[in-house]
């Protein structure tokens, strides 16, 4: 089941409100990456208390890792993590590709070793319908080929051609086909997406856009990027495709980005972002702030009593109070104290910067609905590149 | 400032209130270790959530790191922590002692290099009375020597000789001395305790604690045990001090133990116990429950939609509802994800895990407050040996 209104829009910018069988999302929204059923080192509370309303899971993963006769017991995903609000898979295809060497691709699906215990195992479209009905997550990703923005190594490959990237996305599309067939037969209650492929070829994604579109998807994702290109030409993929995809449908783009390109991106037209940069970074000690990144492991910060973002109410900035520095809540944990646990290698050092991040991803999100609620997305767009561009 | 009031007695067992400069401290209770600054993998609020009212910091390590100067500028440990229920500091003499080559003892005091950069440090009485004074614990402890139980290297060393242990303890009376001229000369507002050494002869814990009684502290520490020796020499030193000791002066059982060393030293009139059991063991996936220990690492809990502990409240084993297993509750983390978390190295896995052992030792202390206030320990005492044996 899904159900998508439209509330608003404000240029190619909209507002929406996205209604899977574990609940509702208020679009546009970002997805925190919750590869082997969990947000690494989040507890399912944090993530209610800082405002998550859908999380990811990764199928690769999750089939590999506790593996599908567990899955199974637990009725799915859902019962297994304890997260009763909505979660997307992906289709496990990215993962899969990325073995490298380890696997090969056919027509009929992608045979490849276990990275865990060595089997011979295959995904195909179907049997990536196949798990993903046994996690039973509210969105399924359709099985593509993820067309990479380099072709071989480092120093003996090329960018991918036209023709590598035509065949990748006329693969995309047959697999497209093969997964809806299959999301059908076995009777799946929630949500498949299709992605739109095409590398860095605009023609090309408007040709898979198309096909895909007359497949009559419930939503479309825009796959192939965040795969080595500059940042220009993901912006370039960006402008072009997410606002030529039906208006009545929701948007995904998939793997992107820092903040900045996720307030690009709904300016674009995307209503729903994931990345693992918040929950990464954190654990790197790489902090967003309303006013810029800040690098916790530099000494500048060995004695700051000032929290990681002073207008920040999460728990790390602001405590149980949720209280902000900038509002007189002194409860929040300092920048001195953080630097300190990531020296020592404490877990509260990652658990609290974590917390931390996601947040700032979240309540920037819910920020840009407030902003497009009052028609006055153009002004916040405005503000927060100046506030970020300040530094911390 | 200190004040103990004895509410009831059962035998030698003790219940009683501790009221301290940052709060009230109800006993028979365990005190979490924090080491850095922080309980290994814990939220302050989940410290909160699981009942600890009193939470061990150590002074060696927080001078290698943050050291005092951040210490000072927070206005001690409280603040840069962010804990503002009370805190006991060890003296940071077990840690100078466990540095082995790397230190030199003399009646002065303990001259090492730091193992952070090798600088030349010296420790002594004065010195870890200044730090603890800057830390601004509730409860500072002596600084003594800590008698092992084995003298010299695992081959060709012996167990420590009645003139060994006896010099030791002489050393840590005088060291008791000067600890306490040094406390009250800095004008520290918090409570110094006494350490009884002796090693594993009773006739030298006597001598010892009759001395430090003279001195008149505020209460008293039972140290050397923990250190070594066969569990049977550990319990032979419980069964002889604790009740030795002044009936209306708080004692606290350094480094100990199981839950069964606790509910036998509470029995042995202890009214304080520290130990980093809970939080290690759960970060190695052994888990204490009602009913014994439980391996999570074991395939057989790989699909087992058991919490850890079916009768316990805690987030890991009851969700944020808080209802147990037992009484219906289904809102806990399962056995198979527990397991699961641990089989992919997840921060999630030590965070729950370290919340239950935790909340196990802590609701422990609380049924065993809750039994001598009603005047049934010893039936308590049976029945909690009989479950502990009866087997997860
Ligand atoms: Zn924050
Ligand atoms: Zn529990």
């Amino acid at each position: 089941m899904l159900t998508f209104q439209l509330l608003k829009t404000e240029g190619h910018a909209r507002r929406g409100v996205l209604t899977l069988n574990h609940g509702v999302v208020q679009t546009p929204i970002f997805m925190p990456v919750g590869t082997y059923g969990t947000v690494k080192g989040v507890m399912p509370r944090s993530l209610h208390d800082m405002g998550a309303q859908i999380i990811l899971g990764n199928t690769f993963h999750l089939w590999m890792r506790p593996g599908l006769d567990v899955m199974r017991a637990f009725g799915g995903l859902h019962g297994f993590e304890q997260w009763h609000k909505p979660i997307l898979t992906d289709s496990g295809g990215f993962q899969v590709w990325s073995l490298g060497a380890m696997r090969k691709i056919t027509e009929e699906g992608v045979h490849f070793a276990s990275p865990v215990n060595g089997d011979k195992l295959f995904m195909s479209p179907e049997v990536s319908m196949q798990i993903q009905t046994v996690l039973n997550s509210d969105i399924v990703m359709q099985l593509d080929e993820c067309t990479p923005y380099w072709q071989g190594d480092k120093a003996s490959g090329h960018v991918t051609t036209e023709a590598e990237a035509r065949a990748s996305m006329a693969l995309s599309l047959r697999w497209a086909r093969r997964s809806k067939a299959e999301f059908e037969r076995l009777g799946n209650p929630n949500a498949l997406f299709g992605i739109v492929q095409g590398g860095m070829f605009e023609h090309l994604r408007q040709e898979s856009l198309e096909a895909l579109v007359d497949m009559d998807f419930p939503g479309y994702a825009i796959g192939g990027v965040s795969v080595g290109e500059p940042k220009e030409e993901m912006r370039r993929i960006m402008a072009h495709t997410p606002h030529r995809l039906p208006a009545h449908k929701p948007r995904y783009l998939m793997g992107v980005g820092t903040p900045e390109d996720l307030v690009e991106g709904v300016a674009c037209g995307v209503d729903m972002f994931d990345c693992v940069m918040p929950t990464r970074n954190a654990r790197n000690g790489t902090i967003f702030t309303r006013y810029g990144d800040l690098k916790l492991r530099n000494a500048r910060h060995k004695a700051d009593p000032q929290p990681l973002d002073p207008t920040c109410t999460c728990y790390a900035c602001a405590g149980a109070s949720g209280v902000s520095w900038a509002d007189g809540g002194r409860d929040g944990f300092s920048r001195a104290y953080l630097h300190h646990l990531d020296r020592c290698g404490e877990m509260l050092g990652p658990m609290l910067t974590t917390i931390h991040n996601l947040h700032y991803y979240l309540n920037l999100m819910q920020e840009v609905r407030d902003a497009l609620d009052a028609g006055t997305f153009a002004a916040f767009r405005q503000r927060f590149a100046a506030e970020r561009a300040r530094g911390v």
